[in-house]
C-alpha cells in the first residue's frame, strides 16, 4: 500500500516532465504513469510541481546566544520548516570553549532527540581547536558530522586565530570534512563598534550595519580562500552578502580552487535600510554579516544566474521582539542577532522565479540538490528519485498570498516580510513517506520524535576547481 | 510488452541513482525497481550507466562541399553515431545563393528520406537574405526549422555582410529562430591566404592554421555578439575554439546578454601541431576553425567546468583522406574542410570524465541535455524521464579500447584518433524504443529509413542573461 | 635679444617647479633665475602655470562635409586655437575618392598656406587603398606625413572594408606610419538609421545617438583591434567615447599590444541627452561617434587617471548653427556632424584639474606632451625644455568666467558651452618664440602666413605593450 | 664659480633632451647651452645620459636582526649607494617594542650622524601601539618622518594585530603619514615552518621559500588593503613580489582607492630556485618575501610597464656570508633575512631598459622622481630642475661590465650577481653639488659626516584613486 501523486510537473535540478510518483513506505519506488495500486492514497498534484523537498543546511534551533536562546526549538522550527516546503535541515552543534566537541555534540542531539519533526543533521561549531580537538575531528565524520564551523568574527566569542582555522583546515583536508567559514574581520569591527558606541551610537540600531562594512566581509572571505589554498583543504563560505565576497569565491574558482559559497535568502529582499527603521523595529533586522545595499542585491542574483553560489539557505535563528530583541534596546551590541527565516525562504525563491531571477530547476538546484550533495546526504535527500527518500513537496507554483505574522508558524512573534507579497506555497508535503502538511496544513502525523538524525557520508571532495555541478558524487547509488 | 533496462546507474545533468528504465512503444514509461512485467525483454545494465542518448546539433552530411561531397550520407553516417552513443543529430539544410530557403530544406529532406536510421532535424544556412527571404524565415520556424546559421567565414561561398546578419538577427527575435554564428573574419583570412600563397606555402596544409588566426576568430565572436546585442537577439556561437571567443562569450554573460557557445571534441584533443604531420598527414585536420594550442585546450575545459560553454558537438564531416583531401594536395586552399568525429565523440568526453575534467552529469549536459533544450526537443529527446522519447544509451564506462579506422562505422578511410586510447563504450543503445545497438553491434532493427524528422518548436528565450541551466523551458510536459 | 618669463610655476609633464624661461629666437635657451639680459622682454608670470602650448591632433578645418564646408580656416581655426592655448595642431588631408593622396595633401597644403597663423600638421584620410595608394603611403611618410586614417563608420562616403584597412596596417607596420582609427560599425548604423526614418524620427536630432549605440563603437574598436594585432601594427582609436571602447584597449594593453587611444573634452561634459534638447538645440550637439551617458563620462575619467587613454583632443569641426546645421532641418542625416572645441579645450581640463580629475602634469601630458610623441614631432614640440619650440602658454589658472558665444574667435555661430562657468585662461601665449596672445588677445605677432608646416618623423614604435609614458623616443635630442 | 655638466641628455620621468646643468653651490641654478662663466668646472657628459640621483626608499643599515647587525654602517652602505648612482635613502628606524618611537629615532640619528655621506630620511617602525604610541606619530610627523612601517609578517618579533594596524591608519590618515605595509601572514607562516623544521628540513635554506607561499602575500596585502579602505587612509605596500599581490593593488587601484606599490630590484632578476642553490648558497638569497617564480617576474614586468607599481627600491640589508648568513647554518630559521643590492639597483634598471623592459624616462620615474614625491622631499630630490638640490648621476649608459664581489663597495662578502653582465654605469655622481663620484671613483669630498638628514613633509593625499604621475604635490616650489 503505497502513495501516489498523481498529474504533477516533477522538477530536478536539471530536468522537467510531467510524470507520476508513487512512494512506498519511506522512499519513492516509482516514477512513471498509472502506478497506483489497489489502497494506494492518492494526491492530486494537478497544476502543481513536484519537487524534492527543501533543505536549510544554516539554522540555529534552540541556541543560546548573548544571554538569551533563539526561541525556536526542535519542534517548532520543524513545523515552521515543513510549512514552508522544507523536509530537512542541518543545525550548528557547538564545541563549549575549553570542553570538547563531543560535549557539543550530545548537547545538540540531546535538544533534538524526542522534538523533531522531520529529519535533520548537524554540523560543529569549532571555537577552541588544541591539538586534541583537532584530532576529535576525525570522531565527528565518524559519527556522521562531517562539516565544521569556524568564525572569523566574534571576537572572545566565536572567533579563532589563523592558526587554528589553518590546523582545521589541514585536519578536513585529511579526514574529508568540509570547513565553513563565517567570514567578517571580527577586531577591526569591534574597533569600530567601540567608536561608535563612545560617539554616543549606542541606541541606533543601524550603527549595527555601519560598523560591519562590507569590505570587511570581503577582507575575511579572501583569507579563509588563502588558508584554505594553502592548506589544500575545499571551503565552504556561509552567508555571502555583498559584492566583494562574491568577487573573492569567483576568482578563485576562475583558478580553480574548491570554494563553495551559501547566501541566505533575507540578503536578496531586505537591505541595510531597513535596520534604520524607527521605534527599534530596525532591531527585527540585525543579523550578521548585516543586510547590504541593493547594489549587492543585485550582484547576488547575478551570482545564482551563473553559478557563483551554490546554496540559498536561511541563517533562521528567531529572537522574539517583545522581549528578546529588546535586550538590545539601549544598546545595539546587545540585540541578539538573528531573524526567522525557515518558513518564508522557498516561498520568496518561487516568487524570484516568478519574477525571472531563476528556473525552477535552479530553485531545487540551490534549495535541495546542491545541499544535500555538497554535506552528503545525496542521493538520499535532495533527489525525486526511484530509492531517494519520499521527502517530497507539492508546490502551488500560483498561489499568491501576503506574509504576516499570523501566517507563520515558528514561536517568534513577527516576520520581516510582514505585507510582502508572494507566490507559490506548499500545498502537501511529505517527510520520508508521511505526509505530514496537507492542503497547507500540518497533518497528525506531523509529531514531535518522528525526525531522525541524517548520518551524513564525508563530503567527497571534487576535484580541483570544479562546479558542484560537474561533481562526481562518491556513492551515486542507494537502494 | 516492454523492456526493462536493469542493474544501471541513471545519470541525468544534475542526478546519479540507481535505478531500472522500463520502456514501452516508443518512450518511457517508469523508473523504479521490479518493473518487468511478463514479456518484457531485459537488458543487463549492471555496472553500466544508463544515459539519456547523445544529440550532435552540429553535422554535415551528404555535404557540397569544394567540388566534393562529405562521405557520410544519412546511412552511415548515423550508424557510426548510433555506435558512438548519439541517438539524434541535428544537419545542416543549406539554401542555395539566390534561390529560397524551401529549396534548401526541401533538398536535404530529400537526402534523408528513407535513409535515416536514427532521428534527425535540421538547421537552416542563410547564404544570401534578400528582403523575401528573410521573410521566409518564418516559414522554416513553422517547418519545425527554428535556427539559423550564418558565417563571417568563407567570402564568396557563406559569408555574409554586417547588414544580412543584422536583418536575420532582428527576424530571428521576432520570429523565436536561434541565430548559429561561424565567426571567423573571412576577408582578412583571404588576405593572409593569398599572400601565404604567393609566398609559396600552398603545399603546406600547416598554413591552413597558420592562415586563420585565433584573433580573428575573438574578433569575429564579439562582432557577433555586439549585433546580437543590438538586434536584442539571442545568438548561439558555434564551434569556439580558442581563449578569445571564450572570453568573449563569457563577458557577454556576464552582462546579461543571452549568449550560448558550443565547441567541439576535437579541440579539446588535438592541437594545430597536428596539420604540420609530414606526408600529407596533416589533410586530416584541416578543419575552420582550425586546432589551436595547447593553452586553448585548456580554457576550453575551463569554460565546461565553469558553464561558459553550453554543447560539445562534433562539427563531423568526413572527406576520405585517399581521394577527398587529396583534392588539396598541391594547395592547402582546396582541402575539403572536415573531420569524421561524430562516433569518437562520446567515448573522448567519457575519457575525459575519468581524467577528472568534468563529471557524468555535466557530460549528459553538454553532450544531450543542453542540446534538446536550446534547439526546442526537450524533453522529447534529451531526459531519461517518463514520457520521453526512449532514446538511451547503456553506456559501459570502464570499457578501454583505442580507436582505429578498422573500428569506425563512418564511410571515410581514416580516424584523426588512430591510435588514441579511450575508455568508455556503448553497449547498447535505444532509439525510439528500439534495440538498435546491442553488445556494441547494429541490430537488425537498424535499418535505413526508420528514422524520423523532429519538427522542434521554436527556441523559448531565456530571459535576458540566463545561463541555460537556469531557462524555464517553454512547455516542460509532454505526454 | 630675448625674451624672459618670470615668476611663473613651471609644469611638464612630469615636473612641477618654480623657475623662469629664457626665450632666444624661436627657441626655448634657458630654465633657471636671474636670467634677463639687456634689452630683453619681461613676461611677468607670477602666481601663474608656464606649460608647453597645447597641440591639437584632431581638428578638421575647411573641411568639406555633407555639401557644405566646416565653417573655420586655417586664420579663424588658428585664432580661436591660440586664445584657447594650443600652438599647434594636426589637420586631415583626405585623398579623394579614386584619386590620389599627393592630391589630398596637396589641397591641404594650399588652404593652409597664407593663412596659417601658428604650426599645423597634416594626418592623411584615406578613403580607398587601391595597392598604387597603399605604395603612395610611403610617400606620405616622407613628406612628414606619417600618420593615416581610415574609417569603419560612415559607408559609402569614408568607411573601408576590412582588406583595405588590413593591407593599410601592414604597410603603416612597414613604414613605420601609424594608423588612427575611427571606430563605428556604419553599416548596422545605417540599418538603424534607416528604419528610424521609416518609423519617422527623420525631423528629430535625438535620433542621432539612438541610431548609433556604444555597442557598435566597441564592436568596431575590437575589430580594428584585432586586425591590428595580426598585421602587428600599432594602432591610435580616435575619439573613444564610451565604456566599450575603453575597455577594449584596456584589454589590448594589458596583453601587451600597442594600442592607444584618444578622447575629446566635449565627450566628458556633454551628454546624449544635449541632443534632445527643444527647438533643433540638439543639433549643435551632432558629432560622431555621438555624444554618450553621465557613466561613459565616468570612466572616460576613469581612463585618464589610469592612464588607459592617452589624449585629449578636440575633433573640432565647426558648422554654423544658422546655416550650416539647419541643413538637417528636416532629417537628423543631413545635419552636419562636428561641434566647435578648439578654443574651449584648455579651459575645461584645467577646470577639470580643479575639480580633482587630473593633475597639471597629467594635463600637460594628455594635452601636449603625449600628442607630440605619438606624432613625431617631440621634443621639437610638448615640451618646457632648452632646444625646444617656444610655443609656451602662461595659464592662469584662477581666472575664472563663463562661456558665451561672445567670448570665443571661431567664425562659428554657438558655442555648445554656452553658460558653462570655468577656471582657468591663457594670458599670454608664445608661437615659435613670438608672443601671439597677450593678456588674453591676439597681438599684432598674430598674423595669417606666419604658421609653418611640421615635418614630423616616423613613429618610433613603442616596443609591445609599452605604454606611452615608457616610451623611449627614438631622437631624443635637438639642437 | 659652480661646475657645468656639458653635452648630456637629459632624462627626467617625463621628458629627454639635450642641454646642459650649470650648478651653484648645492642647488641646480640653470639648464640651458652654454652656461659656463669664469671659473666654472666642467664636467663633460657628451653621449651620457643625466639624471637626477637615484633614491632608495627601503632599506636597512647597521640594523640589528635576529642576533647580529647588517653589515653595512653609514659609511659604507653610502658610498656603495653612491657608486651605484643612488644619492639619497631613507632609513627605517625602529620602536622598541614597549619604548617609544623617538626612542627609536634618536638611535637611528646617533647611527646616522657623523658617518652620513649622502642625504638620508627615516621612516619608522611601529612594533608596538599601545594609545600613547598611536599619539606620539604626530611627534614623528612633526619632525620629518612622516611615514610609519608595520609589518603582518614576523609574529612575535615585528608582527602587529588588526586592531593596532587600523589604528595607525586611523592616525595616518589624521596626520598625513603614509602607512607602510610589510604583507605576509606571518601566523600561517610559523605555522609552515614549524611543520617544515619537524619533518627534518631545517637544514636546507631552500624551505625558506616554500613555507612562505605567495598566496599568503596575497592574502595579507588584501588585507592591508581592505583595512586602509576602511580607515580612509592611503597605503603604500612594500617589496611587492608576486601576482597575488600586483592584482591586489591593481584592483584596488581601479575602484579609485589611494594605494601605491613598492618592488625591489632582485625580484625581477633573481627566482626562488636560487635559494636552491647548493652548499648553503642558497643562504645568499635568502629575503623575505622570498624571490618568486619566473611567472612572477613577467607580472612585475608588466605592473612597471602598466603603471601599477610606483617604486623599485632594494630593501638592501647585507650580512655577510662567512660569518652572519652561517648562524643559520643547521636552521634556516635562522639565517638573517636580507641581502646586499643598493649599488647594483641602478645597473640593473638601466639593463632592463635596454633589454626593452622600460623606458629611461619610466626608470628615472620609478627610481627617483617617484619616491621623491609620495615621500615628501619632491622637487627638492627627484628632479633636475632650477632650485632642485644637485642630486645628479651622470649615467653612462653604454657601459658594460660584469658584476663581481670585487666591483662592489659595500661591507658585505658577496654580491648575488656574481657574474651577472650589465650595461650601464654612474661615471659622476653630485650630491647637493658636490663631485663625490668622477669617473666611477669616490672623490675626496665624499666624506662621512657630509651627509645630511632630510625633514619630509607629510605626503599630501593624492585624492582617491589618482595614480601617483597624476598627483598634484602640495608644494610644487622651491626657492
Amino acid at each position: 500500500m503505497g502513495t501516489v501523486i498523481t498529474g504533477g510537473t516533477i522538477v530536478t535540478a536539471a530536468d522537467t516532465y510531467r510524470a507520476d510518483v508513487r512512494i512506498e513506505g519511506e522512499r519513492i519506488a516509482r516514477i512513471g504513469f498509472d502506478l497506483a495500486e489497489p489502497g494506494d492514497a492518492l494526491i492530486d498534484a494537478t497544476g502543481k510541481l513536484v519537487m524534492p523537498g527543501a533543505i536549510d543546511v544554516h539554522t540555529h534551533l534552540d541556541m543560546p546566544f548573548g544571554g538569551t536562546t533563539s526561541c525556536d526549538d526542535f519542534t517548532t522550527g520543524h513545523l515552521a520548516a515543513l510549512h514552508g516546503g522544507t523536509t530537512m535541515h542541518i543545525d550548528f552543534a557547538q564545541q563549549p570553549r575549553g570542553g570538547s566537541l563531543q560535549d557539543g555534540l550530545d548537547t545538540w542531539h540531546a535538544k533534538a532527540n524526542g522534538r523533531a519533526v522531520m529529519d535533520y543533521g548537524f554540523h560543529m561549531i569549532v571555537t577552541d581547536a588544541r591539538p586534541e580537538v583537532v584530532e576529535e575531528l576525525d570522531s565527528m565524520v565518524a559519527q556522521g558530522v562531517p562539516s565544521f564551523k569556524l568564525f572569523l568574527a566574534y571576537p572572545g566569542v566565536f572567533m579563532v586565530d589563523d592558526d587554528t582555522l589553518f590546523a582545521v583546515m589541514e585536519r578536513a583536508r585529511d579526514n574529508g570534512g568540509l570547513v565553513m567559514m563565517h567570514c567578517e574581520n571580527g577586531v577591526v569591527i569591534d574597533h569600530l563598534v567601540q567608536r561608535a558606541v563612545a560617539e554616543g551610537h549606542a541606541g541606533e540600531p543601524g550603527w549595527h550595519y555601519r560598523t560591519r562594512p562590507a569590505t570587511l566581509e570581503g577582507e575575511s572571505t579572501e583569507r579563509a580562500i588563502a588558508l584554505a589554498k594553502v592548506a589544500g583543504a575545499p571551503l565552504y563560505v556561509v552567508h555571502v552578502t555583498c559584492t566583494e565576497a562574491v568577487d573573492a569565491i569567483t576568482r578563485a574558482r576562475a583558478e580553480g580552487q574548491r570554494v563553495w559559497g551559501e547566501s541566505c535568502i533575507q540578503y536578496f529582499f531586505h537591505t541595510q535600510d531597513d535596520l534604520d527603521r524607527p521605534d527599534f523595529e530596525g532591531a527585527k533586522f540585525v543579523c550578521s554579516p548585516p543586510l547590504r545595499t541593493e547594489a549587492d542585491q543585485a550582484r547576488l542574483w547575478d551570482a545564482i544566474r551563473r553559478d557563483e553560489l551554490e546554496v540559498i539557505s536561511t541563517d533562521h535563528c528567531p529572537f522574539r521582539f517583545a522581549d528578546q530583541k529588546t535586550l538590545g534596546a539601549d544598546d545595539f551590541r546587545a540585540i541578539p542577532n538573528g531573524m526567522p527565516v525557515i518558513e518564508e525562504r522557498m516561498s520568496l525563491l518561487s516568487t524570484a522565479v516568478h519574477a525571472g531571477h531563476l528556473s525552477w530547476n535552479r530553485l531545487v538546484e540551490v534549495a535541495s540538490t546542491n545541499p544535500a550533495k555538497l554535506f552528503g546526504c545525496y542521493p538520499q535527500k535532495g533527489a525525486i528519485a526511484p530509492g531517494s527518500d519520499a521527502d517530497i513537496v507539492v508546490w502551488d507554483a500560483d498561489a499568491e498570498y501576503t506574509w504576516t505574522v499570523d501566517r507563520i508558524h515558528s514561536a517568534v512573534d513577527y516576520t520581516t516580510f510582514e505585507g510582502t507579497p508572494v507566490k507559490g506555497i506548499a500545498s502537501h508535503v511529505f517527510s520520508r513517506g508521511e505526509l505530514v502538511i496537507a492542503d497547507g496544513a500540518a497533518t497528525d502525523a506531523a509529531t514531535p520524535g518522528r525526525g531522525r538524525f541524517v548520518h551524513r557520508r564525508t563530503f567527497e571532495h571534487a576535484r580541483p576547481g570544479e562546479y558542484l555541478g560537474n561533481v562526481t558524487t562518491a556513492e551515486p547509488t542507494h537502494a
